[in-house]
């Protein structure tokens, strides 16, 4: 039996613990969603984009969510000003590509960032994944459509080519840190027929990485935090709207004991 | 009888197995509502506006739709870029006028974006309506106070004034594409004590818009599924929180046949 | 015994009866829950902040809510346009720091505008007030996490230092005109769970301030409909998803006897 379900137990509860501050600078669509699993699972949210404070609040955090979802130059700019000051501090980055490969400007905008900056998590659908390291993908709008290669190979190959743990959200998860790769097959279908479900997820890892260093086991955690709680939750749920709400009071239960029980992680 | 439900039942039908993009440039305060009842009824989300895409992201979406309800010039610019671009792809547009009237600035942008481009749909509340197309009209904050016309005579003038479908939601919906106006006596009270439903219910219209090149059609059939679904919600609803929730799952769960069996269709 | 709840079962009926609108620049992660209890108490919103609108917006307005949580230097001038405005038409304005000592920039921001216009009420938590009227506290991202001072201090020192009513939220709620400190005992531990609890309840206190002159009964009205309203949900609720739904379900329905049956108000 593998030790990934008692390794997120753990990180989970040092989450609670420790209550981290997870800054975000995210898309206008999840704002309010992402500010709340963030407090669910244990954390603390912060959203700042002003370039005179964005370096200062980047200082006070464990974790740096950026999301390129409703991306502009302005916003550019500040997740640039945060993505330094993060670097700078060794505050860990979770990138979340939203789109990339619905336009060409999200397609570069997304490459700048995994260029010119250290990312230590990139989240992303299959399409956008798959996009970012040269695989033939369609991606409409912020959907994947479908991909020239299947997820463990494009988590492996993102994971090496930008040197970075890669995390593709799909009907299974899958997650590489270049060398291995981990599927979750956790999950609910319910999440595809809600909006910000993935970057929700993105929010997660971002938890999970702001109180542990071990990139692959933050995203690995996050996600199958996503997972199980959304399998609690379609207990509930009769439509996306109830779902939702279920999901929200699911992330906040969720306890450490959930991953020895119901985690579904094995090494593909 | 009217052939309405059948013909609204035909459109639903085809949204949910093509699936068509809607593009929205829209509110800060509806975005992810809107974005979610998007996915509800059947088709995909995407919400973009920055000028270096925005005119690639409307390039693959089957509808346009403009809200300008938190409008300010950099949103207005992007707007006006996409509406070029989906005037040159004939794509439909659907405008949303939040606010005219409350404002000279919000009435002199709307009307402009009504003069300089071709505009599908227009939804709207009796007092933005009426303002638009030069009837007197109170306008408080986003709200219709009152008129000087009825509905239908305002959504008469609107679509010819203005050379397109005009819809008037309130206690009971207008549509009018100049000759004809049709009624939807589906709804509940509900839907008033909720932000955002009128944003929803433009919404909805934009996706029926994306799978129908009939512009009186798609506003009917999208304002009558908002009214069906929550008459299904208000069963379930203990107030403006629970009927939302459950005004989400009945749009998801809305069936072709719904329609048939309760939408409130006539020809005034 | 106090005539507080009373005075504030007065207040509400005359809010009910008015439907004020209520102006907010606010930040993006809680527009749509601070637009949603706006309407829920029985007031309505809006949301403008584009330059060449946010004047006349506010002078139809009954009060404005200035909330500086997602703050650059463009909302920054439209909220000065729009306090200029308030002030000018003697609308009162509400003002909610939030964040307000975490960073330099935030802590400025907020102090410049207590000082160049005249701020009816201040709604923050502990350490956002506490910094900002020079008590030694840390704030953590939007979180209070300590201050040197205890509340009742702290609201009596801002009151005075900024020659207004001071609100802090927490375990218990303290107001203070800068003579007499209140004490609010309503609540819920699920508050704490939820993002934007703090700005629904600014909002709130704008609704009430719109609809009386007297700003202490405003802010302890507003302070008391939540605190009551999150009673009544805590009781239908099963994790802060369900919580949210069930606060909004029943600020709807507050009745100005609620205030009578339940609210636990009194003098420091």
């Amino acid at each position: 039996m593998s030790d990934w379900p008692e390794r997120c137990a753990t990180v989970l509860e040092r989450l609670r613990q420790q209550k981290p501050l997870v800054h975000h600078i995210t898309n206008f669509v999840v704002m309010n969603d992402t500010a709340n699993v963030t407090l669910h699972i244990g954390a603390l949210p912060v959203m700042a984009h002003a370039p005179e404070e964005v370096a200062d609040m980047v200082r006070l955090a464990g974790a740096l969510v950026l999301n390129l979802g409703t991306l502009s130059q302005p916003w550019l700019d500040a997740m640039r000003l945060a993505a330094r000051a993060a670097n700078a501090g060794s505050i860990p980055i979770v990138l979340d590509p939203v789109g990339a490969g619905a336009t060409p400007f999200r397609t570069d905008q997304n490459r700048a960032f995994l260029q010119d900056f250290r990312i230590h998590i990139l989240r992303g659908n299959l399409g956008e994944v798959a996009t970012l390291c040269g695989v033939t993908a369609e991606v409409r709008g912020v959907e994947a459509m479908h991909a020239a290669a299947a997820p463990p190979e494009v988590a492996l190959k993102a994971a090496n080519d930008f040197k970075l743990t890669a995390a593709i959200t799909g009907a299974v998860d899958h997650v590489s840190d270049g060398r291995q790769v981990i599927a979750i097959d956790n999950g609910h279908h319910w999440l595809t027929t809600l909006t910000g479900t993935g970057c929700m997820a993105t929010t997660l890892v971002g938890a999970f990485a702001a109180v542990t260093p071990d990139a692959l086991l933050a995203a690995v955690g996050g996600l199958a935090s996503m997972g199980i709680a959304a399998e609690q939750a379609a207990q509930k749920a009769q439509g996306p709207g109830s779902f939702k709400v279920a999901l929200q009071d699911a992330l906040y239960h969720l306890k450490p004991d959930d991953f020895l029980r119901r985690a579904k992680i094995r090494e593909v």
